[in-house]
């Protein structure tokens, strides 16, 4: 009798796989916790030197999850994601190095106070812990999360979609092996090595072995992820953004930046979907035609309807949507308070902006407007954590707690107190 | 046929009766994000000289509890918690006339760069929006949370217990009394009116409407609100805080920290629970002798129990053990590994401190110890937001994320980004 190596895996207990990768990723992180700027930074700039080096390994195991996919009929949208070449890997190293060059949040201290009794309060930045990172077919998350996740001192536990488990384990091994020549703890970058779904579900309940869970991916998933983890989740879901023209804006400027926030790239969460106009301003048939000869379908409400035949009517749904494509509603608004109304009811509180030259208008929709970004006379499609220079980003929370729109290092970190004394009793 | 007024109200839905709290809530919150300083501190002043105007009705009304609670038997330890005077009633006052005079965090810029492409993008704090606050039986609570709450741009919701229903209710008119006088909408501090615990389950489901739940009591509630919670929770469970003295320990420091930290109030999350003793140092005696004097009970493992007869042999438990009580264990340890060992395995990561001469030792305890709040030469029983310079505090988080230790004002808001251009757009 010979031994199948291509027999399945034993059915592992999925609660049991993640405790102990739990355990380890601990133990990990108390060893990056206090591991020096320079030697993370090596460890990065190694992985992304193995990821060059095995590039050889890494596409051919690319080609099989592509084959995979186009066999088990993956949309083209979706198999573009997937894909790997020469260029998007060099650039997936490069983005590794980049990570390794931005300042260390941790050890900075954010204040320090001394108090009438002579004790010294400094409150400074520590890693968060172990952060869990759950993804769906883009392979890059994999070196990019991991690079955000390691550079701010945490470990990291990584669990990508099943089309893409070839090459997130080549990527994955690449990353490990830079670990290990920096002198680092390997498991400080672990990847979940089953697809079973039930290692998600041990992954999203493991309080006390992952500190945060951080979800990208479509709506599906992170609704998902929300709805189950007892674990504290940073996420975002819907990226409905609007753009508001206000009676008072630069009609070059409203063209420039319409056709700009919705059309630069249709399929990112920053991307408009949708145009408010203000009754008060002179050109909006202008605005329609811009978007209209750029490719855009244009849905509008009663008013932008007849403005031009090519127009669509919107219907009620259309308020909601995020369409992620060459699609934008528009609707006509009395004004500002109008706006702050329509923006009120529909915004999913990702990325909002106002286009005017009245400072009083820009600066009333920056305070009132109650999402995560706000912006004047700016393309919504700058909702980005390397466009905020915060040199890349694990992602855009449209929550309130913890990190507001792009998280990058310092949203991956917490902090301590530190009190220092010379003897002093609490009276 | 007469109207009963004694008879039980309708039997409430409870997700019906929160839906539309959380809605008055969301309302009252938009005031509150947007309201002067002066007016919140107003309508807080407003609402502390009401609490003095009506002291009699309070008073009253905690009278009611008080017999209650003697009824039903409540401990004599709950009984003081629950009963106002004069003078604690006056000290509630105060309390919310000193959140009055704190600094508004609101607007508040965290930082500002310019980008290259010249769009300044700045940091700015808002209010977190709605904030549940679920407690137990102090009524101090109902004032000192709506203070904090309000003076942060928030609405609050409270659920305080059912043994101080009548105080809170008093308490709360009062306070909703100041918001009207200050033209603030006096929904923005709302009581459940409902001692129905379907109507907590329903407040910690309230996603979309309540944008963080604080829970302030017992381990049970704090518990309970974490398991059930699908609202964020801002919680701490156990203050399992240590004192450690170095071999380099000063001895008069030593043994005067050992008593503060464990007897100044034994009740309080920052008190001291387990003493190490470096085996180096050279008089673990007297401070075993110093605390036994000072009326604590000493539990010893086998070298403290060696040192006099009047110290209880420990048993495993006592390492994971908040007594809250005249009680301590102390152990003895080798040297600072042996500390920081015992610390990662028992610590519930609120407090712990290092008593020593050695600046390399406190600053390797200072960084290595991955707790809340961490002190070198300083009595955990500073461990507090007063003490921090906070003002006040809504609780002491251990949780890694949002806030960590005291959470005052600051705690209690997010930020948003604000961008400000001049028509860029993305290339």
């Amino acid at each position: 009798m010979t031994t199948d190596t291509l027999s399945p895996p034993p059915l592992l207990d999925a609660d049991a796989l993640i405790a102990d990768m739990g355990a380890r990723a601990r133990a990990a992180a108390k060893h990056m916790a206090t591991a020096p700027t320079a030697k993370k930074a090596a460890a990065l700039k190694a992985g992304a030197q193995q990821l060059r080096a095995q590039a050889a390994e890494i596409l051919t195991a690319n080609a099989q999850d592509m084959a995979a996919g186009e066999a088990s009929g993956l949309t083209s949208a979706m198999l573009d994601r997937l894909r790997l070449d020469e260029t998007r890997l060099g650039a997936i190293a490069d983005a590794v190095d980049a990570v390794a060059a931005l300042p260390d949040p941790v050890g900075a201290e954010i204040d320090r106070v001394e108090r009438p009794n002579g004790l010294v309060l400094s409150r400074v930045r520590v890693p968060l812990g172990v952060v869990g990172i759950i993804y769906e077919s883009r392979p890059n998350v994999t070196a990019d999360a991991a690079a955000l996740g390691l550079m701010s001192g945490n470990a990291v536990i990584l669990r990508g979609g099943s089309e893409a488990v070839h090459s997130n384990r080549a990527i994955h091994a690449a990353l490990a092996a830079g670990l290990a020549e920096a002198g680092l703890p390997a498991d400080a970058v672990q990847l979940v090595p089953t697809q079973d779904r039930a290692a998600v579900g041990a992954l999203l309940r493991a309080q006390g072995l992952v500190d945060i869970i951080v979800p990208r991916g479509g709506k599906g998933l992170v609704a998902r992820v929300q709805d189950e983890a007892r674990v504290p989740v940073l996420a975002h879901l819907d990226g409905i953004c609007h753009t508001y023209i206000d009676g008072a804006a630069d009609p070059g400027i409203a063209v420039a930046l319409a056709v700009n926030a919705k059309m630069r790239r249709t399929g990112i969460c920053g991307a408009t979907e949708t145009i408010l106009i203000d009754r008060a301003y002179p050109g909006p048939a202008a605005i329609v035609d811009a978007l209209t000869a750029a490719g855009c379908e244009v849905r509008g409400d009663r008013d932008i309807a007849a403005l031009a035949a090519h127009v669509t009517p919107a219907d009620a749904s259309d308020w909601d949507s995020e369409y992620l494509d060459a699609i934008v509603s528009i609707a006509m608004v009395d004004g500002l308070d109008g706006a702050l109304a329509h923006i009120d009811a529909h915004s999913s509180r990702h990325t909002d902006a106002i286009v005017t030259e009245d400072a009083a208008a820009a600066d009333r929709f920056l305070t009132e407007v109650d999402s995560a970004i706000v912006m004047h006379n700016a393309s919504t499609q700058f909702a980005d954590g390397g466009e905020f220079g915060l040199g890349a980003e694990i992602g855009i929370a449209t929550g309130r707690l913890h990190a507001r729109g792009p998280v990058a290092l310092e949203g991956l970190t917490t902090y301590k107190w530190q009190v220092r004394g010379t003897g002093q009793v609490r009276p």
